[in-house]
């Protein structure tokens, strides 16, 4: 008995190391975006305010991009809190599943980096792969957290116990496809219309979120509601 | 009952994941401060003692910059490791003003790296521009973490249980401001007088806490006194 | 009594603390391969996505480079993860041998970095040294990942309590010593034949590894039968 | 009871924050010391192997600060290990002493790479600066580390309760002085003599450490065999 109880605490600092492997790597991708962000170099007899300003200037779609990717890794970052909220259990498949997932995640600081870059001509010579690259690279991010979604929430797979009740995860697959849905339409804008437009679409991630959000409320306030009736 | 426990556990190992996620780009952003801080590069046939030296002397500013943000970095990370001390529960408001928290850590490296580019030719070309960066970007960590001081010490939103002494929250409030408004008046002293004037006042931080720390012990102990009686 | 609760309560935060640290530098090391693929910068008055694709073909040896050795550092957590999952108490030694390994760990991002600036040149040239350079970190990381299985092991250092079932024991080193010896064949490969063919020999490992997994299940399930029998 | 009980899980969270937080910044250091290993750029026509070695040959003197580095950052981890095995409560004098130690920990990387960056041509032009910066960073670290053995193992302060053995506790500190103490023997010698021979002298930090653990371990039979009679 006692030797079961030293088991599970085993089994449960070795899901917690798999967990806080994880956050490290978030942490770390997070920070490194501004990495990418090169300091302005003046060099010569005299530098003024109005130059350093010019220099910033031409660093604001950097920094647009930084922002956006902080604030997507921000959410991937609490998506992965939310979802390891209801795993109790670790197999080789998911260790493997998670894996995949931070290859995505480390590789954004590369690929905001890129986007950033040539975010500045990109109207100007309607680029289309930088944009392609960093779209990709948020969207297969999107699809592997959905492939975990469907891997924890299956009861078959024992690794979420008492298992996730089926609604919510329905709704939490549902959820996880948003972001990737709304960068696959910011490329279709991208290739079918003009490049501008396609920019300005990631702004809508928190708005539908929120929407989802406040339908899987409404819908749990349903669900309630007819239990008690 | 033991399900009770068990969700407890649970709930608390959610919020340590936030609090060590945090704790990770604290460390990250205070180790890539001195990134920023180029290694001297001299080639040539004879390298000397004395060039090095030279090399090194132009270094110094970007050497300040280090030590003072190494030293707000860690101010504010001793803020973080307090407030927390009071955090019993998370909310998803909670782990937003977080991130948002952790977006101005996050910036400093490169605001550091920026302000400390051009300290040495601040005084001779009067440059407020890279200050003025620097200056908000420590400002507006140091609003947020007033903000966070504000929901947290709130009774209602019930993230601190038990909550938090009235005068408690208040003083923590107070202090939260001393960063921000000790930078606020560094912008002012720039733009009104002379940069070379601004450079120094961050040093006052540290006396200015210290003060601030000392009137908080004299009311406590002054409240202790008053409740004896 | 409760001292002695309190010790061991101790020891296991120390032994934790051990893991945790290489953990984070497992992360710091997967997440800085990233760093070493510079974004592909163009200048000039029109910028095309042809050129750019044309860079992005260029970074196509480091992508592969970075998904390898992705792979390969994750591979390593997983067997640390394991591994760890045995030891009950840690001794100097341990400490000692587990630093030794993640100097091989913190070399990837460099070792990674060389060998996919010259993938590119590889076949032209036939160049040997960045891939031997390369090979030889991982071996070394793979060595060292066998030295380590051999002293949790064995019963007589009291690391791992109670000790690992010796037929567990006997698989776990084959199986630490497959990747080593895998690389070893990708240099007597290169040296001997082409270096194209060596190139594509670390896709083996996951099937040898699969195929000594396999093996070590079957071999479980006959023991098992043995007993039951 | 039961709340003095939940108040002493907090206060111990926060020590675990505070040692985690310090794990961090070592293991960010620690990785941090390979990213000023630049990686070996040859363009043109033919790129041979021979050449490449040329390159690598160049880069053994960095090699070397980054091992020898890696070492010390790993004795000094090992040391921060040890010393928080005994700490058992913690106060804003300890935090601010750890947080200046950790300064010294962060410098690393960049003093690493001074000191690599002219090993070369040390010796050819009796280059001393890069030497004593290195040194500096250093002994400072093993200084400061002495600063928070006394701290520690000092009754009064109660971090460290039940308090240190004063036996334990003397040793420690002239453990920790060790470091520091070759250190300033290599100035000595290379301001005196010959840089050529102070390259060496950080060889002799693991024999002399060794010595010193010897020494404890008999100093702490006999006392044991004392209290047996």
């Amino acid at each position: 008995m006692s030797n079961k109880l030293h088991n599970d605490l085993r089994k449960e600092f070795q899901l917690e190391r798999m967990i806080l492997f994880s956050d490290a790597v978030f942490a770390i991708a997070i920070t490194l975006l501004v990495i990418e962000i090169k300091i302005p170099e003046l060099h010569g007899e005299h530098i003024t305010d109005k130059a350093l300003l010019g220099e910033l200037k031409h660093l604001i779609p950097k920094f647009l991009g930084f922002i956006i990717s902080f604030m997507l890794i921000g959410i991937y970052w609490t998506v992965h809190h939310r979802m390891f909220g209801y795993v109790t259990n670790y197999t080789p498949k998911l260790l493997r599943l998670n894996l995949l997932f931070l290859f995505f995640i480390a590789l954004m600081p590369f690929s905001t980096g890129f986007y950033g870059e040539y975010t500045g001509v990109l109207m100007r010579d309607q680029l289309k792969v930088p944009m392609s690259f960093y779209v990709l690279n948020f969207a297969c991010a999107g699809f592997v957290n959905y492939l975990m979604w469907v891997y924890i929430t299956n009861p078959k797979n024992k690794v979420a116990e008492p298992s996730v009740d089926p609604e919510i995860a329905m709704l939490a697959r549902i959820r996880s496809l948003t972001v990737p849905s709304v960068f696959v339409l910011m490329l279709i804008v991208a290739f079918l219309t003009n490049v501008i437009f396609a920019v300005y679409i990631p702004i809508l991630i928190p708005i539908f979120l929120r929407i989802i959000q406040s339908r899987i409320k409404k819908k749990f306030a349903a669900t309630t509601n007819n239990q008690n009736n």
